[in-house]
């Protein structure tokens, strides 16, 4: 059986996509630190740090901060298992994958959902989502600060202020969002919170960093009753990682090191200059890309920094470049699905991957991929990237 | 900040408790491997390893075995989430706290739970698990091969035969079995088995291996509705793993190539030579023990291998003696909880820490912290040992 199971061999891979991203060095190595046990004073220590450390990126005071023992989606569930009663209104502003990934589990949940819609992409006026919630009422609002699937950002200070003004929690995904632009969770007013650590973060995937304001803490603790979830109920992870430090489950010790130090790296960075650097990336691939005649799918102040969603030209076939780009040069991009399967490409700039050496790379590459199946580059994508990157100092 | 958050210093610590268990260095070392996408060719080839290392390792020719992402309790509920059926009746088999974790789930699920009870380390006879089973004629069993709580082995083949006379499927957590003792998931008839990967795997913890029979396969995909969890929907991990790829969430790569590195030292070491290594470094670790004076908690036949609990003796006070083990000796074992609370120490013997030398060494380190709180041992542990180790050559 050996003979044919041998050691790992991955292909080089330049993570482009919409996550994971290329890992930090000092991560991989942080992981071969020798684990204590899940209960030891200085596993504490760690999650300690780590919750100091997420406090800083999330932009929170909020002392229930903590990485939940699961990726992405286990954080969404979290948030929706643990503020989704059955039978409470529950309103979703839906305008992508991740709101229709909310929308399944709230009703998995029994709550009763009701979405505002509009096409993917497209984001939510503050008019348009205030009025939703002022006529709905719900008991909780989600909505999608980063959409993965459309590349679009959705702002979150109208949404919440409504919330609050009809006593309704707010649940926001971040999980293209944090550690590559300003998230501001209580600037906001956002009361939870969650997360990935493969995207902005630069950590492999396996946590999902969470927080829940002191107000929606009240809420949960003055529930009558349990979630459904066990693995994933927040007043139990509280009486592990704080106060008693009661048993509970088994932690991830190794990607518990892995994600303190990544938050490490980005505090070292700065906060402001990370976002910065994702900001000066991302506007120096899409001049790019325009150049060579692409036209962006979302509206240029909706654009997320860390994920790019340029429209597929007419007549190319998505998935022939995306091939060549990943057999020539091992570069992961991603294409569209759902209602922009075939339409656009989606191409990640997050974290240790958000470079500038990426950026120039991708666009000779993607110009080649495009050439080779028939398409006529307007410009030079890499010419005008480099003329923004000269004209707009790092 | 990071004047206070330097960098990871952990103390050293020879992990003898109830897991984790120490890491093998080669898995480390795998984990520093680049990350691929989570829907890279390459992945799904590992995902693919796993599985196939992973039906070695439980016994099993099932087709569905794969890792959670997740933790051990992870798999219990995905279990428990995706067979309890609201109403429906869902009988346990309880003798230890890890049989009242899986009550609790299942309860949180909706099921109607009907529990035999035995005092925490007593395993049921085949006659008293049989006609329990016959009598209540429910839907799923659920038993626990091997009980953290308590140290104790639940035979699972008497009960495999009860409920499938009544058509029911039987649920086998095998967390502190896996890799460290015989499992025999197919053997035994057991439906549906789940695991974790820090114990007998000496992984860190992160996944969590299951494996569901054809026949739970069918039962799955044959019901209306859906599960409430949607992270741990198995239905929808199957079209993630298997056939489609279809995406369902970001698996956490770099603990799938720890695990698949840990799961190639158990094959090379081989299944059979692995658990005789367990078991007779159980039976020194006994013998040493029962030459100090102590007495084991659970009847010989029912002994884990990998898990011992030895009785407190009368006076002694449990955590002072752990406490003077770790912090001479850097050695952590366990208390008893719930009614072993006090009562019993859990020693752990698992993976890469079943070893001949710390046998002999926590002997010495435990014989001298139990003086040193006034026990007066009948004879030297360490001696008594080292004599069995001599008589029974590896």
């Amino acid at each position: 059986m050996l003979d044919e199971i041998g050691s790992l061999c991955p292909p080089r891979r330049i993570l482009l996509g919409p996550g994971p991203s290329n890992v930090e060095p000092r991560v991989y190595e942080a992981m071969r630190t020798p684990i204590v046990g899940h209960l030891d004073p200085y596993f504490f220590e760690v999650a300690e740090d780590v919750r100091k450390l997420l406090q800083v990126v999330f932009g929170t005071k909020n002392q229930f901060t903590v990485a939940i023992s699961g990726t992405g989606s286990a954080g969404m569930e979290a948030a929706v298992a643990n503020f989704a009663e059955p039978g409470e209104k529950f309103a979703i502003l839906a305008n992508g994958y991740f709101c229709d990934r909310i929308t399944e589990m709230a009703r998995r949940y029994g709550a009763e959902v009701v979405r505002l819609e509009k096409p993917w992409g497209q984001p939510f006026s503050d008019d348009e989502a205030s009025s939703f919630i002022l006529r709905e009422r719900p008991k909780v609002v989600a909505f999608v600060h980063a959409e993965t699937s459309t590349g679009a950002r959705q702002d979150g200070a109208a949404i919440c202020r409504a919330a609050h003004e009809v006593g309704a929690l707010v649940i926001a995904d971040c999980v293209t969002s944090l550690g590559g632009m300003p998230v501001e969770v209580d600037a906001t007013g956002i009361d939870i919170a969650y997360s990935c650590t493969q995207k902005g973060l630069s950590c492999p995937p396996g946590l999902a960093p969470l927080t829940v304001s002191d107000r929606a803490m009240g809420v949960l603790r003055a529930r009558q009753g349990v979630p459904r979830t066990w693995y994933l109920d927040l007043k139990m992870l509280d009486d592990y990682y704080q106060g008693a430090h009661r048993y509970h489950h088994t932690a991830p010790i190794t990607m518990f090191y892995a994600l303190r130090e990544a938050l490490r790296v980005v505090v070292e960075e700065g906060l402001e200059a990370r976002w910065q650097r994702h900001r000066r990336n991302h506007l120096g691939l899409v001049a790019g890309l325009e150049a060579m005649g692409l036209t962006m799918h979302v509206a240029e102040p909706y654009r997320l920094w860390m994920l790019n969603t340029p429209c597929v030209p007419e007549g190319i076939d998505d998935a022939r470049v995306r091939r060549r780009l990943i057999e020539s040069h091992g570069i992961e991009i991603f294409g569209g699905f759902g209602p922009l399967a075939g339409k656009v490409f989606r191409i990640g700039l997050m974290g240790a991957s958000s470079t500038q050496e990426n950026v120039l790379l991708l666009l000779e590459a993607l110009e080649g991929a495009m050439r080779a199946e028939g398409y006529k580059p307007a410009g030079s994508g890499v010419e005008a990237a480099e003329s923004f990157f000269a004209a707009h100092a790092a």
